[in-house]
């Protein structure tokens, strides 16, 4: 069983969206570094990508730039599906992120060509302008990308922090964008480095 | 650990959005009945939001009447969430289903009612818009929502059908939204209800 069995309607069109639409149920078995708030188990990326989805819905007032809050919900969906073919980089994995862009290159190449031209290019421009962090929707997508795993660590002793031994500068500079484009959000995540340093999550 | 870790920012606004956050982190952990397409388990509500409304930015051409994409995503992120309190009601459960509105009205009302006051209305008001199938944001949603668990189960050996042995006529009167508002994607309906029915999986 599995994709294998999918029945074709003979319409060549439908079936690249139906596949890839199958295809994309990979995101349920990419593992984030982030535990749950219930700290049952690790965070995959499609519940990743559905809660950074919602929040855009939530933290919107607090942006410095006006944002399209719809065109941001579509960007928060795909940002992660390339991860796909090139797995899940934890943000603090330096060897990792130094050939990111190439795997993930490689990866939109395979991923996004599975779907008709233009639906592959709208998706696939999405996840680039996601990537470059320079358009107001951009920049909020990025904060909420970062935000949500802050606070799952903040509920969770600092797990990945912990785990990664990770210095309270890199957790900075990873958030540096909420402190440009959300300056009261980041007012919290603040006082939650404070907590986290004086606890010994990070150092 | 949890959320009784939270560290208050001191603004109630603030806090009620992040508490919200952590609070339908949950929805990671309301399973469905649906498998995965690899087999591996069962889907979470999470993953399900995630799927359609990442769908919703491809089927759009099927159907029938203009839709608002970024307001559909919308919806299709939120039209579970009162599931965290009154749980998944399974499609064809016809006693669960009896309850269900009471039971998500309550839910409703409890988890609403954690967010800002006008947020939690335009929650809500997706939410009933969604439950009402009326408007065609709404019924594109409500083809996703029918589309996505009748792909997983084409992929899955008709897994859910088979589990509760379901008819032909519960399949088609479930998938009767996408007859009427996506004709096209449902001949793919037809013909795999076709299979679903010569394999032994509906009856």
């Amino acid at each position: 069983m599995g994709i294998e069995e999918f029945l074709p309607s003979g319409k060549i069109r439908l079936d690249q969206q139906l596949k890839f639409t199958a295809e994309i149920d990979k995101m349920t078995g990419i593992l984030r570094r982030t535990l749950l708030v219930d700290q049952s188990r690790r965070e995959n990326d499609a519940e990743h990508s559905w809660h950074i989805a919602t929040m855009a819905m939530l933290f919107e007032e607090y942006a410095t730039e006006k944002v399209d809050i719809g065109r941001v919900c579509k960007m928060c969906l795909v940002h992660d599906l390339v991860e796909i073919y090139a797995g899940d980089t934890f943000a603090y994995d330096t060897k990792g992120n130094a050939d990111k862009a190439n795997r993930e290159t490689e990866a939109a190449d395979k991923l996004f060509s599975q779907l008709p031209e233009e639906q592959g290019k709208m998706i696939r421009d999405l996840w680039e302008e996601f990537d470059a962090m320079e358009t107001p929707d951009a920049k909020y997508a990025a904060c909420l990308d970062r935000l949500q795993p802050f606070l799952h660590n903040t509920l969770t002793g600092g797990h990945t922090w912990v785990e990664n031994g990770t210095k309270r500068s890199d957790v900075e500079k990873r958030m540096r964008i909420i402190k440009d484009f959300m300056p009261e959000v980041y007012d919290w995540v603040s006082v939650n480095l404070d907590r986290a340093v004086e606890n010994g999550w990070v150092h």
